[in-house]
């Protein structure tokens, strides 16, 4: 069944909602017993105003990511993991584009992205990387590609707390392929690098 | 400043604040409007009474993933973004190892990992990937390695909604340098295969 379309207050509260979840993620992982009891009552007393009166919330600004139509007049909830303001995980990653390059930048990150003590899992290096190429590629072709492979090179652990940037770039278009790459970078620290391969559909 | 222990009862707390968090975050992006505000009501409403008396929830059986004492005395909480119960992006992979081989499950996945429309994001395919291997690693040599070099190849979209397998093995040790591999499937169908090189500290 679809979802109903909601008002533009509604969107707010989605999204406040998702934010305070994402703190709630993080608070978990900072805090234990008493502390973390008061924290959480906070966020839940806070969340629970949200909801009694979400004219609190009356945004100053749109919603990020409200729902859209499809063509067939479908709503549409932007549920990317990375990108989107109403998906808890999202690390909120801000992108734009100019000539071949997408750029991005991204954090500081909280715990609940932790691999290693004080530095981001690697499996996320990945997801940062896999978004903004596969972007790259989208920008480039102007529409989507299937992710073939993706080849991760590890050079320097990637601080949490830091502001990250992510750059990618087509390199190749042959056929339905198109090549890419890119890399992480914290400063002037290039952390990891990434090429691939994506094709389009038939 | 080291977080203070807590008790077996409070770590239960944190665990279902975190799994609270993981329904609000799938819900965010299957419900819109008013029957968003009802479920969102509803979940806040249970962690609200499981704070206000966590008797309630007086584990029959004990934590996941209790914060632990390091060597030195501190209190160390797993924040593992793919295994723990405490970190609300956690998809809950559970492992063992027979052998030369770690062996994961995990799902059935909700919306807040999807990429395409009703699949796994690409990215994530690659944290599975990237946790079950190292952990592979991790078991063959009894000591943390960096990951130098992953490289993934996506052979058929993941569908969410499924349980899904992911196994991996060390194929070779080579002085500080270890290599391996592996393959995520759901059912028969291998939906990707990942191998790399992970590299012991000096």
């Amino acid at each position: 069944m679809d979802a109903e379309p909601e008002t533009e207050a509604d969107s707010v509260l989605a999204e406040y909602a998702a934010e305070a979840c994402r703190r709630m993620a993080a608070g978990l992982l900072e805090h234990t017993g008493s502390e973390l009891r008061s924290f959480l009552g906070a966020e839940t007393a806070r969340l629970r105003a949200a909801l009694d009166d979400p004219a609190t919330l009356e945004p100053a600004e749109a919603p990020h990511d409200p729902p859209r139509f499809s063509r067939k007049g479908h709503v549409v909830i932007n549920t990317n993991p990375v990108t989107s303001h109403r998906n808890v995980l999202a690390p909120l990653l801000t992108e734009k584009f100019d000539g071949d390059w997408a750029i991005a930048t991204v954090g500081p990150l909280s715990r609940q992205f932790q691999g290693p003590r004080g530095k981001l899992h690697g499996g996320y290096v990945g997801v940062l990387l896999d978004q903004v190429l596969w972007d790259a590629v989208f920008h480039r072709l102007g529409a989507a590609s299937f992710t073939r492979t993706l080849n991760i090179t590890y050079e320097s652990p990637v601080p949490l707390g830091e502001e990250l940037t992510i750059e990618g770039r087509v390199t190749s278009v042959d056929g339905r392929k198109t090549f890419a790459e890119g890399e992480l970078r914290c400063g002037d620290t290039v952390c990891a690098r990434a090429e691939g391969l994506w094709v389009s559909p038939r």
